[in-house]
């Protein structure tokens, strides 16, 4: 049943979302502290960039048993007051930030915000997870047959139907009977009355990592986390590892089937935040230093280096401290924008890209100028900020991208658009340079980034190191609901 | 879970909720009209006394799907706006007002509230109801071991998932075959995509009426609702009758084993408006009637007949007429109240029904008053209208009370205080006169309350025509989710 | 400049509006008690059917200075909490709510909602009336001439623009001195830091009265709102006093040239409530015997007496008891109206009166019916009600109206359709009967209503007892500002 | 009367609020172009970073009026609907953001929000204002004395009630002669129903430029709202100017004694934004030269130079290129911050600055760092900010600050401590450097930001050629209102 719901959250997109790719989750957990729900907001808070839609917390108390609060909106301004966070109790919680929904045209419904909470014969249990089941309409389909209510059309609720329908006998148990029947590329945090579970699937697509905060455990989708509650980074949960924390300690588990790993490569370039620690390297180091690979691989004589704000910033300090040509802040971001405008007029509608960004004017007039990006999805944006460089008087324009061209959708847990929307999935590099009408336009290449990251050997094209299906097609785990859709993948012979 | 949301709903109650007795809800479908969601909409407007917490509706639309919308507050503030109604579409809808909750601590969570929606192997289907089940818990815990998953903590719940794991082919089927499984006082109304399904119970103990508005038919609690419509009223759902209503017209089906009916005296007495029709007769006719044997059981001379507003009006005036003293209006009601106060200060609070109710002190004065009014439930309500009759200073105060006294909860879908908060509970007639400090003070006999309602033999104890549990104490089905958590019935010998 | 103010205040109007003349205010003002603002609450909710759209209090607390709030809305929904009244301190307060707007196109700014506050050069007051100021448009264009800014389109502001540039010394002498430049029909409450102020026009036109709680003193439109705070009725301000209250008493000033008194006849007839006492006459009373003198008036062959919810039933009462016919309850009013509905859809908004009231079918049908209602305006509403009756079955439908046809409008703080909408503006007794299609219509003569109320002898045509200009066309103050809008005043000759 | 208001909009403040000067308004406003409002409201989106706690926008349309909005919060939500602009029409508009209030203890009421609007005897004026009346209060106590009645706490409404009481004919005359009784440092832009009017004051403290978009004028206080409406920038007011721009074109007036310009330096260093052009100067590049000045000034031996985001960006660009120490993003900011939390709890509220900025931890540790603020206030965030950075694991923490000590309140339109508040105003730079653990501390000279300012000889200290008093004490416009209350200037011999 499509939802007819309260709110229009399509207020809460950034007006330029069709042209960046999005996380669509952040999740957090912590066990063994003091009022656990105002560790998991204050994580979720720093999770943000990665859902800024909606959240929620589920947490545990000895006394009033399992309590939630879901909502539309920022975490701060939803999980931060007493009134709210005092009916969230005990010493155990997780939580979750969204972006955007699977499957229900664009709009979530409250019921779809997680975490999921299912009751079980011996005991409840919640659920929240970052990515996609790419199996979950068949497993849908089945449990349905079967008998199954579904309440959301989140994928999280098949795994707790799968639980409430295993014959095993404790949760975690049931957890494990459930993960094998699903397929996908997730991160998991889910808990009972007294355990704190983390997951992570098989490839190791999503991140997840642990932490440990006084005699207390975290789990969080990125280290920034931990560090705004004070926590200590442990190490990161292993692809296929399943943790169980309990007030014993942290117990491992491996349901799946060993396979090598296959990390999201663009969590490097874009979803995770400058200040994270990715698989032992910071974020920032690796996108300075993709600054620098582009520099050696397409530099060009100019005045300028700029980046576009915010996310291109530590990839053209990179370019500028390889290249020697000065840093400047050539468009200047205006810190009131964020999401979007509702119901706008038609002026503001078209005012697009400058309610949020201005040229510094008289910096740019004259000059030739290099302005660095982290990515090109449609294009779009590129084209209108090419256009207010231009208009304040810039000599040259020269796009460098720190990122090979994106020209397959993601289908595990990030919002892309179909595949004819992305500009690198009709056009050469060449043709993108003349459609965007600018002086060079250069790209990464597949190799560079993998150097970036810090294979010096560049992509083992046999056995890639990585998930770079958005720039490679290439799919670790084969998108069965999305193929059933109609999508095609590339042909082997490709 | 106990939820923890977002509105306290406490506000909606009116200040004297606890001395009365309040029907739990309220329900309402069409088929075959356009825009059926509108109709539902003002039927429910009319069925709102039997339900003010909350409402929602479901609809569907041959080419958008199920639509559903459910909100906190009054039908009037929330189904009519354009923005809402446009989203709730085509020629089939239902809908339900809910008064309260079941089991979740006085506050009610959005999902608690109905119509409740289901997805099976073979097609959604929307259900409300109006009553209880009254082997919900043992149900529920039989459901969850075998891995069904619930989202509320509604009765209604109870039938989807037993519907879902029907082995029996089509809806209507799964709906008999579910309902064999319960017990209780209830009438539903239910849909498919293409059906509108009526439901009464065996005793037929709620209410359910049948129309037809042009082209299409309607399903509802009360032939009030009807009227605001515009259609017709055919008849009463007879007890233990289910009618699946498509376009090809009204098939009636008898899942129960036949049993002797045992209408809700009280609806007469109380819950239903007095412009419905219930069995044929008048509501407001059988109130007058009650009030014509009232002054005969009970007469008293005085000098005015004054009800207390609004609900002891018809009575007041039956009264009246037989006995011959003049009727008149000794007590004004704000008509500005209605749901209490949030967060109220103590000042306001302790004002209590001052706030709802002004003695016409210049009428009063120095006159010897009959107060009628429609039931007396834990007598607190009964004892401030006394002291402010007397303020005003009436020279003597008989209470004269439309119903017996209220000595048993009622279990069948109705808020009753806990049988010790029931005045009649633990006195009798005398000690509650003392006890309120009256002139005088008569409750109507079982058996004139039997006459008043068209049992011209008055009541047979043998086989009793009607429910009237709260004044006798026999259930005529077992309260048996209530025994298992301590109630304890009448001996069989008393 | 016209307010573009964020609130439609329009849904706060009844559906029936446009057919009932509205009082536009209520006042109310509390000096010497504690917590003064909460007595005011309390008032203004008792006056509620005198303004439904706004309200406003504000209060004097010797440390925190003056303090306000003004609200659309009830005052159950806005000055009940305890966050509002905690910021409404001291021992002196004064309130107002308001039904509609003076000048605004129907719609009501915030800063429009009284008390309107001033700083003069020696302390503020605070003010509020009820009425009308007739010459408000020249003072106003005088005081912009002389430099004086104003915020609202309140006749109020031009009292205190009058204060402030005085050349008297205390604020009780400055009002004096503005009141002689004011003409007009109206009720003033004013405070100062320590003084509670209450005027009434020279006519009397509005009620006013004084009451006592504890050891303080009250002010307010009507006597039931001195019930609600358990407050003695003193008496009536006298027409043309003016009182000024202290912790010393109260002191008597009489700006005025004294005039025979005109007190509003329509408060008896229809705003106030019937619980209220007016001019030592109980107003149920003074209803109950409009309806006597028009059963002998206007007598008629028929089974039911049935009030016109709710306004029409005293007189319906007393239609009953003075003819001998039944009075019963033909109409039931739906309580979850009163305020109409937001952005309604087509459907709702075609549905008018029956989503309001509701026939009592069973009850009619067959049966020759006298209905009472206070008045008639423009007939709309009669009309509908009258085809209720009869699709009902009803064999004859006779109206009875207590008050004479209304043919002019009211200029002195009441809400009339302009003239030409006045039904009875336009036609005969005769007409109307025909134009409502009834079996037969007859209004209470003039003399007759002045029975009622008390003047035996009738009306005294050259030196009425009261204003009943609605009714003759003889306006006691001269309406100036409208005559210089082109309203016509009925010729002497006539 | 201190406002009881409905909105508690301190949560509408950075939670760093003690610790920066704030700016407390911006205006903008537009004649000559359809839906002047719309421009408006982009040009004031421009400037929020002037005041983000309410805005408002005035319009003229020759048919309906002048219309009006004024609400609390941001721009982006207040004025870009449809419903909301649509009640703002026609070709003439201004509009304010504010920061926080003059006088009425942190909170504002919406009475306060500018622009202030009032009818005068030849038509209407509105008029809004950033800076301060520095005689505000005197006048106040004159005006009403002579009767005049305030309705706000703004000092824009002393001019409206000064122009009021003009003896002059036309409204830019009463400004003018309104103007000579005003003293202070203060920008203007007013409007009638034909003329835009723009004012700075005599010293040109605060400022104010001239565009043109299509046939239309613009008035702004800064070149970046031109920018986004696409409008040309013409040239800034000259101080003491007085516009009165019509359909005509732009007319100039010198209502003032000519005065030295003194223009506050403070809007190069922090105030404005970095993509606007002041005194013929790019903001941003005036910032990169003051961090060129420090490094020159005040060098160190480090390995990284890290700005405090987002202010310090510019200037720590500028030490880096002339140190040639690498530029890192040392700290990130959280973008989702911005406002402060509402009604924290207890653990929130301690998070302080970290729940705004993390250190980037990999990046930091074992590394000398310089960090470049743009000023030290009260010295809190600064002290913070070095605890985070030394539990990164920095070997070296060195601050440099692109402004000389803060050691004086600003009286003229910016939010500042009281003077004991401020670090600068009672420890030398010595002992802040040891209050603040840092390794070192160091402040960019008084010359030498008179030198990045463009004045190459540093500070002329017989005539300085800009406000600093904030710096040196000196105040160009005597405070007069402040030393009534007690503030004690500088003495002349120090």
């Amino acid at each position: 049943m499509p939802p007819a719901h309260p709110f229009d959250t399509s207020y809460l997109r950034d007006m330029d979302d069709g042209d960046k790719l999005k996380e669509e989750c952040g999740i957090f957990g912590v066990i063994g502290v003091d009022e656990a729900a105002n560790f998991v907001a204050l994580g979720l808070h720093a999770l943000q960039h990665r859902g800024q839609e909606a959240g929620g917390i589920v947490s545990h108390h000895p006394e009033h048993g399992f309590q939630s609060a879901r909502r539309f909106g920022y975490v701060r301004d939803n999980f931060t007051s007493q009134s709210v966070m005092e009916t969230l109790q005990g010493p155990l919680a997780i939580g979750h930030v969204r972006y955007s929904t699977t499957g229900s045209k664009g709009q979530t419904a409250i019921r779809d915000v997680q975490p999921f909470f299912g009751e079980f014969a011996m005991g409840g249990a919640a659920i929240a997870h970052n990515g996609n089941i790419t199996n979950a309409n068949a497993l849908r389909r089945e449990l349905i047959e079967r008998g199954s209510i579904f309440q959301s059309s989140s994928d999280s609720e098949c795994i707790i139907h799968l639980m409430a329908r295993s014959l095993q006998r404790t949760i975690p148990e049931r957890m494990e009977d459930a993960l094998r029947r699903v397929e996908g590329a997730f991160s998991i945090v889910a808990m009972t009355r007294t355990k704190l579970i983390g997951v992570r699937d098989p490839l190791g697509v999503r991140p997840l990592v642990l932490g440990q905060v006084g005699d207390g455990w975290v789990l969080s989708s990125e280290t920034c986390a931990l560090d705004i509650i004070g926590a200590t980074f442990i190490r990161e949960i292993a692809p296929g590892e399943m943790v169980v924390i309990t007030d014993k300690g942290v117990e491992s588990h491996f349901p799946f089937r060993p396979r090598k790993p296959r990390f999201c490569i663009f969590e490097h370039v874009y979803f995770s935040r400058p200040d994270s620690i990715l698989g032992g390297r910071s974020v920032y180091e690796t996108r300075e230093a993709i600054g620098r690979e582009l520099a050696a691989e397409a530099p060009v004589d100019a005045d300028l280096v700029c980046p576009v704000p915010d996310s291109g910033t530590p990839a053209a300090i990179g370019y500028s401290l390889a290249s020697g040509i000065p840093y400047a802040m050539g468009i200047i971001r205006n810190q009131y924008m964020g999401r979007t405008f509702i119901e706008p007029t038609e002026q503001i509608r078209n005012m697009g890209v400058r309610l949020k960004l201005n040229v510094n004017r008289a910096l740019i007039e004259g000059k030739r100028v290099i302005l660095v990006d982290d990515s090109v999805v449609r294009g779009t944006t590129s084209r209108k900020i090419k256009e207010m460089i231009l208009d304040a008087g810039a000599a040259e324009v020269h796009f460098r991208i720190a990122s090979p061209p994106t020209a397959w959708p993601c289908f595990y847990g990030v919002d892309t658009p179909q595949r004819e929307k992305l500009l690198a999935a009709t056009m050469s590099e060449e043709e993108m340079r003349d459609h965007l009408q600018v002086d060079s336009l250069r790209f990464i290449s597949l190799d560079g980034l993998y150097r970036a990251v810090g294979e010096a050997q560049g992509r083992n094209d046999k056995q890639p190191q990585y998930c770079d299906a958005c720039f490679s097609g290439e799919y670790p785990v084969e998108p069965s609901d999305q193929i059933e859709s109609g999508f095609e993948m590339k042909p082997a012979a490709e």
